[in-house]
């Protein structure tokens, strides 16, 4: 049987609100008295109850994380980010998936609200009005991770979509290819899928190459599944392609098995070149190429901005960028007489 | 700023334990003071405390879950079965990365009791009896997730890692295979390691073919990274070999990994069967045939499992063993006349 804070009151022949000041202002209690209370909170094995200083202090140390999908691999290494940031300044993580419904979404708000969580990290969806005005009402505050809004004040961080889609573009023209199709999530899509096209057909036109969204780009909804079809798509309308761009690992790997299911050799006659890096790329044959976003780092500065934000410290940035780079491996060869 | 009870005490004109008593046992209130309560909680949005509703009922509907590392591609799964078993229940999930650290375990389980969960799932890791002792002094449920424990008596759920390693051996065998070694976690580990490597050896006896620990078998103590090199070492020693059993999906990628880079094709001079037959297993190339453990169920049933625990059900078996399968996919062929 766990001992409570009576028990310990009644031990130590004090009150209850003695045995709590002991707990949270030391300083403020008579030496005589807090002896007694430490000895008995030390006899009874007494675990002061976080429970009962939550709800003094208002703070629970447990953030509250949304995130679409727990089963979607790219929140692997994020989530492992996000963890070691909470642990390290004392906090837990209450993790909840979204499946991208906007229900659930409120609905898990508003259970967080009842467990009285300090803040919330909000991973990778656009964020609605509806979802907004929450935030409001139940007053905690909000990061974003790997997703930011221009409509909202909150705070965000995430890698600047368009660029890197721009720079894995140029890197496949660089390394010779003319021809470049891509697959892309829905274009719709105001974090993942309209930046990165974007990005890789304005890559094209700085470098007059010939291309549009018509005639290079298919659309995979979920990762894996569809991109198989998209690539088989692509491949139909864009035969002489060189080179592919393929907006996540997911999407990558489904692009190499429909080619190596056509006996179509990566990187010798088509190259591919993915997006986010996460464990899986260097785990394939043949490794990928990506562009990586720095996904355990985009966790942890999501989680301590939102302590920060906890403790009363504003942001320095409001919406943090931060760097992706170019991880080459051997999915992407030269072509013709471009190459560096 | 958040009301609180206080704020709908003051409103309604009733004392605290009023508000207390409407919002728990409603029945016992007299139904005019019940009404000018309710009218103020709805006046103030008054969100029942979950941390006072805690302290009353000592339920947080909140349960704790210890894993090694989220960033293991092979928790993906099984995550998702915990949460939408804790999300069907009215529960959530706190969950905690080991690292396979003792003392951290022992912090997370202090940190886990303060917060007063309701119980806590236990993934993969053998328990220990230091943590045997803090789940009882602590008074929480435990069940066992990818692990179980013949030493405590501690409800679990799992497969029969020695019977799917033999199936594993046998459906190679059953395809003409008699040169067969093997990628292993370490020999030490009593739960993924010790038992594949009996039941693989037990499969190769029991049809007759040669093969030993000594001969058939080489370690990789993390999963993909140095499973590379394992592979390498074992094709030093057993070049003629046919096949290769991986205990885990990336072991089996990192296998195929040195292979490709060896220019030894897979499946066609080398079969390669895996074990987990995580979200990876169907996107590789070639796609991995593999002994499957359902991930999803385990991580389901194992917190349905603790609920029931919680609730005060016994569990119908103290240890369940839910039931594998293989998986057929391309990275296995026949060997000889021996197909089946």
């Amino acid at each position: 049987m766990k001992s409570t804070i009576k028990d310990v009151a009644r031990l130590a022949n004090v009150s209850i609100s003695t045995v709590s000041r002991v707990l949270n202002n030391p300083e403020i209690v008579v030496p005589e008295k807090r002896e007694k209370v430490l000895e008995a909170i030390q006899r009874l094995h007494y675990s002061p109850n976080a429970l009962a200083r939550g709800l003094i202090h208002k703070r629970t140390q447990t953030l509250g994380v949304l995130i679409p999908d727990i089963s979607n691999l790219f929140y692997s290494a994020v989530l492992r980010g996000m963890e070691d940031a909470a642990h390290r300044s004392g906090n837990n993580l209450i993790i909840c998936n979204t499946d991208n419904n906007r229900e659930r979404r409120s609905s898990i708000l508003s259970v967080l609200n009842e467990k009285q969580i300090d803040g919330v990290v909000w991973t990778s969806e656009p964020v609605d009005s509806g979802s907004y005005e929450l935030f409001g009402k139940f007053g905690f505050p909000v990061v974003l991770a790997a997703t930011h809004s221009l409509e909202f004040e909150l705070p965000s961080v995430k890698i600047d979509e368009e660029q890197a889609a721009y720079d894995a573009a140029e890197y496949l023209i660089r390394r010779g290819h003319t021809r470049i199709g891509m697959i892309s999530g829905p274009a719709a899509d105001p974090i993942s899928g309209h930046p990165r096209i974007r990005g890789f057909l304005r890559a094209l036109d700085d470098y007059g190459i010939e291309g549009d969204a018509q005639s290079n780009i298919e659309y995979g909804k979920y990762h894996f599944e569809n991109s198989y079809t998209a690539m088989s798509k692509l491949y139909a309308k864009l035969p002489d392609m060189t080179a592919v761009f393929a907006s996540s690992d997911e999407r990558a790997l489904a692009a190499i098995s429909f080619l190596h299911d056509n006996r179509i050799k990566v990187p010798d006659d088509i190259s591919v070149i993915s997006f986010d890096n996460t464990r899986m790329a260097g785990m394939s044959t043949p490794r990928l190429t990506a562009v990586a976003q720095p996904l355990y780092d985009i966790g942890y500065l999501a989680v301590a901005k939102l302590i920060g934000l906890i403790n009363g410290e504003p942001p320095q940035q409001l919406r943090t960028y931060v760097a992706h780079s170019i991880v080459e491996r051997d999915s992407v060869s030269d072509r013709g007489a471009g190459g560096f």
